[in-house]
């Protein structure tokens, strides 16, 4: 099923991965593009948005990435949560890993690495240069956000009753995580709701 | 209910923060403390173990993490969830936020703040001086991690059937989700487990 894509405030985009999920890294330069799963990505600041992804200098994407100046961070739902281990399981140095894994790509907005179907939301990102990189931090402000309507919108999650929506936190080794139960609440001077 | 902790193996330990929960900060110097919440905290590196966590300039923890190079991180669990918003709603600048929100602590092992009881596993950090800092990045050396028992043993989570066991994952505002649904991908070339 195609599912309609609708865009998400930047201003608001950062809560996208507030919650901590696993996230796909796709990049692309040169005519090579790839694709890998991250874990170890978070927002950095709200305004401009900005994201930290931890990339291995080692990686192809990490070459890719440096090269191009962009990437492409998603949140992969538990339907495709068999191709994002193996995403993270394969080098796309000497194979493109889009047909290792079977993961189906469309075009991004602002940026030249491809978007991967079946997520729940999308970050396009530019590269914004730093000394961090030595500790394999690489910094990118959001320039383009959107989501599945389904599952995100009016800057909420709305997850159903269907397992396969849900975003997915990868532990290790093949072990996951299902985003759970919603649950709200009450600040200090706030009635509960 | 008092709670076994055992440690967690420090080449192991970034483990505890894959899943992108949302952590408590604890902080103090010059006979002050602190608790903060931060969401936005995540590995960095596996040998030796590093951490990434976000502490806005402005706050009284970031003063108290920078004066005394280092800080306290855990992962609290749903049955202090509502504390743990209070800890992120509230500034320790000017009062006692541990007597403002609830939150019980106990002495950590190697450092000076104090660790909060009601949480899933600890992390002990000591803060790697880094030119990160402008972004508000504090890079963090874990020292000593341990978990509860009951919930994290031999590097594997293992949530039970009562809800206020587990991690939490603040998306904004209050609203929350609870760590979900454990389930397992094989990766390319792995017999499905």
């Amino acid at each position: 099923m195609q599912r309609q894509r609708i865009p998400v405030e930047l201003e608001h985009c950062t809560r996208l991965l507030d919650h901590g999920p696993t996230t796909l890294v796709t990049s692309a330069h040169g005519g090579r593009s790839n694709v890998m799963a991250a874990s170890w990505a978070m927002p950095l600041d709200f305004s401009p948005p900005k994201v930290i992804v931890i990339i291995d200098r080692r990686t192809f994407t990490r070459a890719l990435v440096s090269a191009s100046g962009e990437f492409g961070l998603q949140l992969p739902t538990r339907a495709i949560a068999r191709q994002t281990l193996a995403a993270g399981s394969l080098s796309g140095r000497d194979a493109d890993k889009f047909a290792a894994t079977g993961l189906l790509t469309f075009a991004a907005q602002a940026i030249a690495a491809p978007m991967v179907l079946g997520c729940a939301a999308w970050l396009e990102c530019r590269v914004i240069p730093d000394d961090s990189q030595r500790h394999d931090i690489i910094l990118g402000e959001v320039i383009a956000a959107y989501s599945d309507a389904a599952l995100y919108s009016a800057n909420r999650w709305h997850f159903g009753t269907d397992p396969a929506d849900r975003t997915i936190h990868h532990v290790a080794a093949g072990h996951f995580f299902a985003t759970g139960e919603a649950f709200d609440e009450a600040a200090p001077g706030q009635a509960a709701t």
